[in-house]
């Protein structure tokens, strides 16, 4: 059976993808980061997700991006992108971008796999949808591919550490119809940026999603303040 | 002005290589970690040599590294190991490897160097002492460079931050040459892996950093436990 480490959010993609490494018949390790961001509330939709998905364990790394910032996610004096248009998320790096926060995510389930020699990380990216994050591309995560092979023991004898990331070419519509053919508890999950106990229904994060479930006609179970038409 | 950010272990390598980058004239941002390693007394060293050098800023950043272990630096039942031979240092993969490290200090130079606008990172690899260490080697570091130029914004636009990895062809007996010349206080660096508040003068790091000193007949200022003749 191969061991694999699933970086996991708590939100749509990386839930499905936890779904998927388990339909693979891999044996799941979750690994989920607090890193001061402004929705830290999805972190409660993680450890359940992990829970239902029956992981053999969920580690949970803390630290500290807030001390510098650079992202309406880490910093509260950048504004939430609201009620943007689609066209502005998919042409322009958002200020929702943190900088190098897959690199960092994909650094640590690289340490965490080597450290229980686990085969493969899974990563939710997707390069469709919000097309404006640099580290949601194909080639970078062929970069990222190179430096598990570079960097580590496993790698150096041949046996590097392989990136699976199955739902980059992916539509947000494609990812709910897969999510569904698994059975993923989205009401277990969590996407809105806002931080509120209840999801915005206005930032880029909520309208995604929202615009996906109202696209395949499916309801979304979790609870909005508001909702777009 | 360049500004750039120094990966500051706090030891001899790290410590010349921030005095190389005041040297070449770049607005220093140091960045040290506490990931609960076993030689954490390092950080007062960081702190101590950022001061001196007059860095304008030094970020610590926290998480913890024994969670999961799989190193003799973050795991306390795997023995350090003491007196061993050069041969055995430079030919083996050491159990003071500490898996996927310098991916992820590198990624969380990257997020500070992009949140500040620097251009560079520099860090202190050296690919001849200490061989063994599958992430200081000249090809792990071009890797991590194509991740620098394809994960962030700064990259996409064409305006990579650049790794500059200064030692990464010297001797320890160069190193401790090039830093003289700039006037590193070796005094307020710290190498040892034992955790002790003296230095152990046997584990790995205590050696190759007595037998350089030896080498060119320079007195190490640092206190020891024992040394080795």
């Amino acid at each position: 059976m191969v061991k694999a480490v699933i970086l996991l959010s708590g939100g749509l993609d990386s839930s499905t993808v936890l779904y998927q490494a388990k339909a693979s018949g891999c044996e799941c390790y979750a690994i989920s980061f607090d890193y001061q961001q402004r929705h830290r509330r999805e972190l409660h939709a993680a450890v359940a997700i992990a829970h239902s998905a029956g992981v053999i364990d969920h580690k949970l790394v803390s630290f500290d991006l807030r001390q510098w910032g650079g992202s309406a996610l880490t910093d509260d004096s950048i504004d939430l992108p609201r009620l943007s248009s689609m066209t502005e998320m998919s042409q322009n790096i958002p200020v929702t971008y943190v900088p190098a926060r897959n690199t960092i995510f994909l650094s640590f389930a690289l340490a965490y796999a080597e450290t229980i020699g686990a085969h493969e990380v899974y990563i939710g990216v997707n390069a469709l949808d919000y097309s404006g994050y640099p580290d949601c591309r194909p080639d970078y995560i062929q970069a990222m591919q190179e430096v598990f092979r570079l960097g580590t023991k496993q790698g150096r004898v041949g046996q590097a550490i392989t990136i699976v990331a199955p739902l980059i070419n992916l539509k947000k519509t494609e990812i709910i119809q897969l999510g569904n053919s698994m059975g993923v508890p989205w009401e277990q999950t969590w996407s809105c940026y806002s931080g509120d106990y209840i999801c915005c229904g206005v930032c880029d994060s909520c309208q995604l999603r929202l615009a996906a479930f109202a696209e395949l006609g499916i309801p979304d179970p979790l609870p909005y303040a508001q909702t777009v038409k």
